[in-house]
């Protein structure tokens, strides 16, 4: 990734005036600078656990909390501290991280009875990790914005693997000013830190990429398919793309073909990688988003259908490139 | 591109007893080394004209032939030859290479009523740089054959202007110890000329390439569009995605969005570049070899629907990232 | 249609016990058997107009609202009385019928500032004839319940003509003992009152009836056009898919190709009818359904691009049957 | 059907002089004539041999051919007369029948070293029942032609119970001239006998109706689902829309969902009916039709691959209503 992306937010403007949010400015610039003061995560799944555990291993205090106790107890059991709702997270920290499954979730914790809001300090910075339909993460930032606080959202990219190892990617949208708060978080968890713009342009930014994504794999699934089909040999096809204007991602660092890559789900019986039943979620976000917008995606909306009827199917646990195996498979029949 | 895979058909095979085709062996070899001797084209177009003149600058005595008298006009006003027809080509080389619009132009200039099998001579080497049918390359090399020649698709990648400066990419399908041969001829024009397997998997390889550019291109032009209309700039959107895994030819290299790269066709109004109605017509024998193979390709079909639908609205000849334009006009309304 | 069919709910069913909404049931009965009583009505569009004006010809006084004062205006200089917010209405009448253009509308409009809810009365019917996503529809119904009132979603078909003429179809769902109250005033406005089970089947089965109806106009139009390219005359084509299995409401009562049919759009260059924004509108909610029930519709998803497609190349004002132009204009270009 | 569109060609009609073949003239009447000369028939698979047997009935000679010598043997021990090649029933009868499973298939019978073609005589009458290419159809009828004598394409409509009831619907294509001649012979084994213009216009009504077929059918399962997932009885949502705009053959008359309709597949677990794999060749050939007349065909092109993908999913033997099936399984996994 070019370096000089990722340099945005430079310190100097931290601090700077904000001709908009100036009432709660005191307050984030001294949240800011106390930054080993505890921090809030909310959401401890396969994503969340890993996540938090980064937080604490970079000397964070974190004060975590999860709806299903057996959650909040393994992750006690490491050191940290557990709470017992949202808004008790909100009291004792003024920066808080939330990974969560689906946007009623993210409602949920943010507007429920016990949720952040009921509880939020004036100034807090808050961080929404999970893949929601970016029309709601505007409704949160503007319910949070109501109570003084701040919020942001950073949809990450990047499996459990990249949560253990700490490189994931953050696509994060909402006020430049904070920018450089959030990524000192996120900095600890991910490799890759990337401002989009306004709130709600990291989930934008995320849809479109795995919507994208989703139509490149079909599609490399397809005409490998179909050039099996016609003679040519697997491998020297994938070499033929790669070095032709069909060359993607796909194609060429996570082909769908066993026996083309090593090191990728295909060659592993599709096991591993990024499941059908997340890929089929996130093409979901993209077409209500893209139906919310009136946006024309016919590739999009039939990529989904396809990750729909092979979660129908079977393939809900497999990686999502195997939609080779489920656009094949006739000689077997 | 790999230098690995240039490396097809070294001198050493070239005179390689051939057990299956051992009856026009001698020929074959004497014609092969004789390299300057004649060499036909046939199909004197936009891109033949240009690759035809690429082997008159190269030394080769050309003999040409085009159904439109002027095409045969301009180029003997050039300093080459023409003849009168296919057969009387087929009489005076016995090395041709043919540049045709669709299947059935091939089929006559084979082996129609004047067509070449009614003068070709044993041995000869018949090179069809026509993007057609795969079933139709093997086809006409079944009925070249029984007249004891050679036939190999050869079907380019690259547009006139690559025809003009000869740097064209060939995928070559045929016996591969003719490989060699064809190669001396299509290094003239080309500066890939790639071994792809038996006769048809030229075509194939090219079909299947473009299917995955068509579906790579509609896909980015929808993901930006949505990304647009979610408050993403594009620019960033672009370089989000070519860090990501949505990067695509058509993201990185020849990206559809006005003002997000310079020096491709979105750059300039959508003029030059690759038709929408060629890459119609790719699609269009993708579809009939998905359909022959009973290959499922649904976003490869749905790409070919949508740029018939572009060229029934007036796209026919913008480039076909012009899609971006297609899919997104909404606010002009 | 099928007698049966609409002799649900007999008046026996009416007063009796209803175990789960028990305590409202003495209101519920008193307010249904006074019925000339004030109705309310908000929403006075194009289809909200005709429908609160066959109301007041049959008896009943209305008092209406809309968001727009000069839609109040001239509905109050017919002779009936408005208000000035969906509070008030609530609070003069225990019978309102809403009639809007969207979700957001009808959540504002029932659960905003000066929403219904505001003063709605224990024991009111609340009749929602908008076309909306069912999953507000039963958030919607929730509230209401909460507040001692019942709400049931009763979506039409039929356009501005059949609203003027009384003679819409409403697709009811709700509590099935209060059917036929909400009959009683449904019958006013339309000549088909159909229940179709709890809370949101309304909604449900006209969003299912669409999107089949726009799936059949897109493959009708499909059809008659690849069969006119292939030498059939358009009026014989559409005899013999109306005595085939291709019969269809849109092949033999709604015909898209210009002089197969009399009195259709599409003998009137495609004016008049329903509209292609409002086709495209009703595909939107069909998706967001699918999309959260997981359900896939590959067809109804690629309509509803179509559709898109539609309204972004300046086809949003005709009727929707103009899909036949859409696809077919080639020859004109 | 409508009577009217029966009655064509009429017996006045017959002897007419043909401006374009009257060479050929006399000879056609007298074939005509004389009704019970031998009829030939080639192709005894699943639908050939139960026609082949009505005109048997009907007190036709038959002589009849098949490529599998079973074929013939089980035909001639029903005592009927069997020959060696279509060459030889070319010899012996001048009015012949073909019913043959592909394009190619056809193209061997007619065109083949011991084809119909090298010995038919002149003025013969050729009717191809096949479903095959409607250009093929043209390019046989041309090759016919040359021959002096008649070619005629009359797919049909209805499966092999239909063949045996001797209830068949034909779709003729041809000389007007030429239709009663043809009923004559093809009213022995079918109920509707309809005239759809010049020669290859009875494989477009056909093609067209059967696309049209898989899109309502796939749209009737879509529909169904959908609002089965929403909470609607299937019974309820199909009443309600065989009485609304979304009624169609396969909504009505061939319900795919298991439980609402007696004596269809769906009733027997898909046994019986069309199976998909027919319906997949069909589709192909209406992709391939629309693709060489650049029509576009977007629902019907995903149709075909959805078919496609049912094969490849193990429901090639079902019949192809099975599709609500394959869309919905869901629940069980």
């Amino acid at each position: 990734m070019a370096a000089a992306l990722m340099l945005r937010g430079s310190a100097s403007l931290l601090c700077k005036p904000r001709t908009v949010h100036a009432a709660s400015l005191t307050l984030v610039c001294s949240r800011a600078m106390a930054s080993k003061t505890p921090v809030g995560f909310i959401g401890l799944g396969n994503m969340g656990n890993p996540m938090a555990k980064n937080l604490v291993k970079q000397g964070y205090p974190v004060i975590a909390y999860d709806v299903f106790p057996e959650a909040c107890k393994e992750f006690q059991d490491s050191g940290a501290q557990v709470t017992d709702s949202p808004a008790d997270v909100a009291e004792r920290a003024d920066r808080i991280i939330t990974m969560l499954p689906s946007s009623p979730n993210a409602v949920e914790v943010y507007m429920g009875a016990n949720g952040i809001l009921k509880k939020v300090k004036k100034g807090s910075l808050l961080i929404d990790s999970s893949t929601i339909d970016p029309a709601v993460s505007k409704e949160l930032a503007k319910a949070v914005e109501k109570m003084g606080a701040v919020f942001m959202d950073a949809p990450v990219s990047g499996g459990v693997g990249a949560a253990q190892a700490g490189n994931l990617t953050f696509m994060v949208g909402g006020v430049e000013q904070e920018f450089d708060a959030a990524k000192e978080l996120l900095t600890c968890m991910g490799s890759n830190v990337v401002y989009c713009g306004e709130v709600g342009t990291g989930q934008a930014a995320k849809i479109c990429n795995n919507m994208l994504l989703a139509i490149s794999m079909i599609g490399t699934a397809e005409a490998m398919n179909l050039g099996i089909r016609l003679g040519l040999d697997p491998k020297l096809l994938a070499k033929i793309l790669n070095m032709s204007s069909g060359r993607c991602w796909s194609s060429d660092t996570y082909n769908p073909v066993p026996g083309v890559m090593e090191g990728v789900p295909s060659a592993n019986n599709y096991q591993g990688g990024f499941g059908t039943t997340l890929m089929a979620k996130d093409l979901g976000l993209a077409q209500i988003s893209a139906t919310n917008t009136k946006t024309p995606v016919p590739l999009g909306s039939l990529a989904h259908q396809i990750y729909r009827m092979m979660c129908a199917k079977g393939y809900a646990l497999k990686d999502f490139s195997a939609v080779f195996q489920f656009l094949r498979e006739e000689e077997n029949l």
